[in-house]
């Protein structure tokens, strides 16, 4: 784990917490850590001679928490907080507990918001003017923003240039930064870690992982993924009464889920007689005995209504790649499959002669705009929380990973090997499959 | 009003509720009544000399409620209801209080549920079999159907066939037939209510008025409306999160409503900072210094970010008639306005070369298959208990209205007297133009 | 109707609003009025000959709404608004829409917040230092205090003393006061406005009706009283889960109310299958063959469970009058009838050898610190809206009332005739005798 | 791991399952183990020479999941589920998983619900009449009762007599047992195990973990727990803002949990703002310049407000020990100390002679009488499915148990260890004590 202290000095400061904290609350970084693979099989495999090594790493990480001694001196500290990307629920709530941790408990008196993500830092490097105001930060002004969704500082998707961004930083006398992000932002945020040691300027950089599709890696579960769960299953709720109240009736919702099924088939399984799901990670064949059309057929004659559950990057196959186009960023524009399918579905009952009532349902938005269920508040708070020790206990070039109920440091180095999909042969899959009763591939 | 007792004798029957009931409770036909016109000025009109016969008729409508005398025996009476129509919060309320009304307090035991609309009263002349079961009901499987969306009958749209109808509602030996539903089949109401007379059989039928979009006329909420209102309220919510949270945010949502914006108008009222509210009532004007398009530049300069809130059946004209489609009943099918606007907005902004983030939300069926708010509840509760009270009365031909804070019966051929619309000269306009300060006309 | 345009001049400068509204849509004062009795029977009374001024005082109210000339020049108005008494969900709301229409639609640039309620007024005539700072008041300041519940003035149940606090008026050069309280701090405001007017100063005074428990003359319902009666249900919906999963179940509900049943009747009616709903207006018998507990114990043994909904008024006449206490203010303090029959129901199951698990559910200060709901939002809109134009309007001494889905100017003198409570002949509880079945009397 | 395989044979039926899944998605039983201290350091012990056997046995609990073959024959199994004790949101989803997971999936025809907890099993041994019917079960009956809080089957504290249950389960022919509950049950499960393997009988029991107050061993969370937390952040949040509205205000809140304060420290962790949080595993001072009593009063001097969330269990000591009373099962009954403290905090300003308004919320009941939130529901969804998956593979006398993200099968020998309390050294404490500031320990 990389720390300030590697290279400017032990953290000699006692921690605020001390006052309420008993020492053996405090974590060791040596001695406390947890294995990244829990099963007694990665655990022998690792174990094996010649290889003890590989048991410490990577198979553990350090675990998240308070220490007892801090590398900062909190009475002239300066911190900066930005949110990048798309909304999540809950960014709020972090940048809540960041506020009154660093305020309340280690009594930061300096701590602003930049504002719409990276973008906040552009300025010019002549008169030194920043594009957008920096917002002052404290526990008063965060007091109430849990009760709103978005981002209180704004957000946005623009690039990361990390030479200009460690400008700004060393321009605004900034010791840590905390950047609340998916895993484009996490890598950007490690270009500019790289900066940072480049230019051996001690300013902390700690990552907060954010995505609703749950795609990044190390992490078990996202701050909003829960929230947004509870409006999916609202979404799939309505579609599956309109489709019980209907003869032959069918309801279609499209879910959000890029490159990751996990939203769509978590909130499957919340929901009792979903009949199919279908994700990114599972091919989509539509024709032939073994088709979906084929299947929904059958099943609406045989049950008298269904209920579908499409991720939104599922079955982006099926588009001719003539027709694909991409976004500003570069990215692939994903063709809209829950119009799509709902256009090949009623086409088949007309052409099959069978009478039915398809209601699609795009919920978009209101997945990610709303504000956090209780357990997700919980979990931004403790985010919110560990990231603060971290900092000041001087970590950097971390984000805060979450697996088997444990929060970590993960090196951001780590975080951009790639993104987490859902895995076809993992519990949360087979419990799609044994809710549906759909079969394990189309086709 | 029109009442079975006037062709086939006296209500002779004690009312059940009596045990309850004190005397002094019961309403009385010919005394209670209440004013359709409840201003000064309406009264003042017709209370002129030689006017005064239109303060009776129509200008007051019979009070709804419990008569101390019902037409008919409750032990043999044969009961039937059905839902017709597209869903709306609360259907499955008013049939749970029909039920419980009739077997709890009127002793009524023989309750049926028709399914999927009129197409429920499909039937082979000649073998008198039925196309769809009717389903037996009583207060115990009624007993927690409140707790789901839609209609536990299952609704339809199908047209309906006087003289099929009565003819099943005679095979089935039939006294009373609800139906919910909105304009359209309380006009087949009324045709099915003139076959009766026709042919001289006591058979009562009340209509309970069901439209999400409150576009009956003489009620002046229909049950249903104020869920679909917090859920729009919810998806501008989610809009205004996202417009807030991005520089130059706009955030846009289409809400139902074919002829009326009054679901649209009131949920944007329920919010705070909302700037435009589309409707089709007022035509809506895109191009010009006075424009649509150039108020939301300005308004998105001025202030930052802004939230729309367009009704769907809003600015209809702008499409090329050409483009005009029907469906399979004959509708027109409404263009999409929210689409269409999107483009419109972003490519404006991009010609302007003004950087913008908007963000679309449809929240469709959302709004019309959830369960009810406790208020919709209530309203539920007593629209169901007033037309058993009216139908055990041996009322007929009506349809319970609700205006100035009473329930009342309307005669059905006065409800086809034609559709309410938003009225712009009217309250809920005016504190629209209040709360946005969009101007009343557009151009 | 009170007015200042009485006193001091016509109201000449235009309103503001002439911007987006069309002149047709502005209220004039002479010609709307509302009946305050819509029934033709009282209307029949009214008009018989030498009763005819009856009909338009005091059985008719000033329709509220926009004037086109208003009597306040906005540029120079300094408006206060204060908030008195206990919560109720909307306090939040309507200071929202009456600083951001006085602010947005009237361009008024001066608005104070008066903090703990009448208290706030609390100042040393000598030193005219206050001993509450006053806050003030933007469009921006009150952006998102919707999501909140509570005040955020601040509220408090102080008396008032007319003279300080139109001194304390005096001092702070207020124009326009919002007193947003219940029928006591309405009799304060009656008082403060007759002090006003002996003074002969141009202050207008509009009182804003609050109470949960829905006890205020003239007003058919108030804000926040829906967002209660959802929580309530949510109550009693949890008290009947409890009742139905356990042997011979019973669930008992207190819920908030004083004099008035109206909250515990109305909640009863939303839901399906309550049992017994206690209310203030009807005495509670608890002895005999038809006394409350036989009735209870009676329909435990025949259906397996019961709800029961106490309102926290009812049976208040069956504690022996030496047990009363007044608190500070004088108030007589209830005993708690909830634990109260809890104990009482449990002994005459033991002493009947009868098994039973009562719950008992309190949820108290739940159903009036919450946000609104959708339809409440959209009623505080409506009376902050109205609120504000009838004080620009010049109007004084009254309360914006509501009445038969219309809004009015009620004077306060008419405020403190009496105290709404339910009536039992009224629909409302009717509904609840129909509802539960039970008996319209105990004993 | 117990398994009937042991003494009765392999289990040789090929899974229902396989059509959809795939072969290597199955569990293999010695394979597959979780860790049970997933810490390097507890590794590090565990595997230190002379040690090894350790990591296997009691350090790893055996993998739930869908085996490849299972023991019993589907077509002419009985299956009986009971549910014990209080409720838990979520009881009915898992009974609704156990059903549709039995009848859809593995094709059981016959499965009944066991009314009143352990009293349902209740039998005269000579007339072979039971007290209480039960019920038939299947898809369609279990279709909506997610949609409703409680128990569907109903529930009981009564006390199990093993060999009486197990002539009972013979009786009807039962191969499969699942009881839900919580430590209480599963021990009572434990003896019918043991007498069932007295008897040589094959029948399966599974246990399913339940109790709000998070306290069982070997689950890191249950159901209805999280949806528990959602409701006492919504009491929280009533009183705090409670606290806010008034002068010097003091917003407390009694929270269920009568050993852990697992509960009151989430929900509290879930909030911002929150100043004291009193839990059982800490003693409660009251007295003394570093007692509770001291540190409120500073705090509503210094701050203006607070809020207090208090567990039903702390403070317990603070009673004299000959007030203590015991009920019907000999458990000692809890003092309230929710009104305690609001006596107290009271006198003690009135003492100090300092102004305050003190709000008491007591949601009692309404924590555990609703319905699931969607993570709760994908919760019971999955203990349901893993429940089945063990009992249809011939395990037995075991509980489905949760830890480090992995759903486990742990015998119910070790669930009667002990109780599950909250580890003040733990980071939820830590939590708590760094987001309120409050002291580790009292007086």
């Amino acid at each position: 784990m990389e720390s300030l202290t590697q290279a400017f000095g032990q953290a000699t400061f006692p921690s605020p917490l001390k006052v309420s904290f008993q020492t053996e609350n405090f974590i060791e970084d040596g001695k406390d850590r947890v294995l990244v693979d829990i099963s007694l099989e990665g655990l022998l495999k690792a174990s094996r001679p010649n290889s003890g090594h590989i048991l410490f790493q990577p198979s553990t990480f350090e675990l998240a928490g308070p220490r007892e001694k801090i590398f900062w001196n909190p009475d002239s500290l300066k911190v900066a907080i930005v949110t990048c990307g798309g909304l999540a629920p809950g960014l709020n709530n972090v940048v809540q507990n960041l506020v009154t941790f660093l305020s309340d408990r280690y009594r930061v008196k300096h701590i602003y918001g930049v504002p719409y993500g990276y973008q906040g830092f552009t300025h010019d490097p002549l008169t030194k003017r920043f594009a957008f105001g920096w917002r002052r930060l404290d526990s008063l002004s965060v007091q109430n923003i849990d009760f709103e969704g978005g981002s209180v500082l704004g957000t946005g998707r623009g690039h990361s240039n990390p030479i200009s961004i460690v400008d700004a930083l060393m321009l605004r006398d900034i010791n840590i930064l905390f950047t609340i992000g998916g895993d484009g932002t996490l890598a950007g945020a490690n270009a500019i870690h790289q900066e940072i040691k480049r230019r051996k300027v001690p300013i902390s950089l700690i990552g907060i992982p954010k995505t609703i599709d749950n795609d990044v890696l190390w992490v078990s579960k996202t701050f909003g993924f829960e929230s947004a769960v509870g409006k999916a299953v609202e979404a799939l709720r309505c579609a599956q009464t309109e489709a019980r109240s209907a003869y032959h009736g069918i309801g279609l919702v499209k879910i959000m889920g890029r490159n990751s099924g996990s939203l769509t088939a978590t909130a499957a399984v919340a929901m009792n007689d979903i009949d199919f799901v279908l994700v990114p990670e599972v091919p989509l064949r539509l024709e032939g005995q073994n088709g979906l059309l084929n299947a929904i057929v059958r099943k609406v004659l045989d049950k008298g209504y269904i209920t579908i559950a499409v991720a939104e990057g599922a079955g982006q196959d099926l588009f001719p790649p003539s027709e694909i186009e991409k976004d500003a960023s570069g990215n692939e524009k994903l063709k809209d499959i829950g119009k799509y399918l709902q256009k090949l579905i009623t086409d088949e009952f007309k052409a099959r002669n069978i009478e039915t009532t398809l209601k699609y349902i795009d919920p978009s938005y209101m997945l990610r705009s709303q504000t956090t269920s209780a357990d997700d508040s919980v979990f931004c708070a403790k985010l919110g929380q560990n990231a603060v020790h971290a900092a000041m206990a001087g970590k950097t070039g971390c984000m805060i990973g979450y697996a088997h109920e444990r929060f970590t440091h993960v090196p951001l180095s780590a975080v951009s090997m790639g993104k987490k999909r859902l895995d076809v042969n993992e519990p949360l899959w087979l419990s799609v499959l044994a809710a549906t009763g759909q079969p394990s591939y189309w086709g």
